[in-house]
């Protein structure tokens, strides 16, 4: 049912520190950051051979991922994405087996324009889970 | 520099329930778990169509992800692991720009029989950080 790691997020309190130091000392191709107001964050995608990683700074008021730095101020990984070709069948299927979307369980649109949906990190051991359709 | 996502390893305090819930929940196709004891933990490897998830609960005393689990109890992200074509190099690369290795900055031999280093989290930005020589 998952496919592919479409990323792994990593919230970041400085993104421009973080873009320079994954960029000179990891040696890694990271992009120009892009702010995505509609999501509370401004990212940076590192991308590797296989998949990228998202550098996450929050983004005005509310930003989904505020609370998270606050609790871990230098940054951490905040969630992975897997990607999946019938997000509706993969949402069926995760509560069929007790896990929970997080929100109204109704996919929305993420932040590369694609239906998402979160489960409860409760549900996977402690791991914020993000499904993609593509 | 750092080219493949190798891994991302994932702690989860009881490796029966979370690969089941991989599978059956997520609909992934996980291994068999994989007994380390020279690292201190039992394996389960989750294999999407890109890279995989390392599911790992800790085996024995002195476990290198106890700690962890102690502070978060129902598991969490624990860290990624980058592949890189010379180890030494990348190291080298990594302490020029003033990131520190962990132990005693020597690669080790690790889970996958390669050599690794490890990097301090702090030092980017709050996640743990392998690089795997391949």
């Amino acid at each position: 049912m998952i496919g592919r790691l479409n990323h792994v997020a990593l919230a970041v309190p400085d993104l421009a520190a973080a873009s320079e130091r994954y960029r000179d000392a990891l040696g890694a191709k990271v992009s120009q950051p892009q702010a995505l107001p509609e999501h509370g964050v401004t990212v940076v995608f590192v991308e590797l051979d296989n998949t990228k990683i998202e550098l996450l700074e929050p983004l005005g008021e509310d930003s989904p991922i505020a609370a998270f730095l606050a609790k871990n101020p230098k940054g951490g990984m905040h969630h992975v994405c897997y990607e999946t070709s019938d997000l509706r069948a993969a949402r069926d299927r995760l509560t069929a087996t007790g896990a929970r979307v997080l929100g109204d369980g109704e996919p929305k649109i993420g932040a590369h324009g694609k239906p998402v949906i979160f489960l409860h990190p409760s549900d996977l051991f402690g791991t914020l889970t993000e499904l993609e359709e593509v």
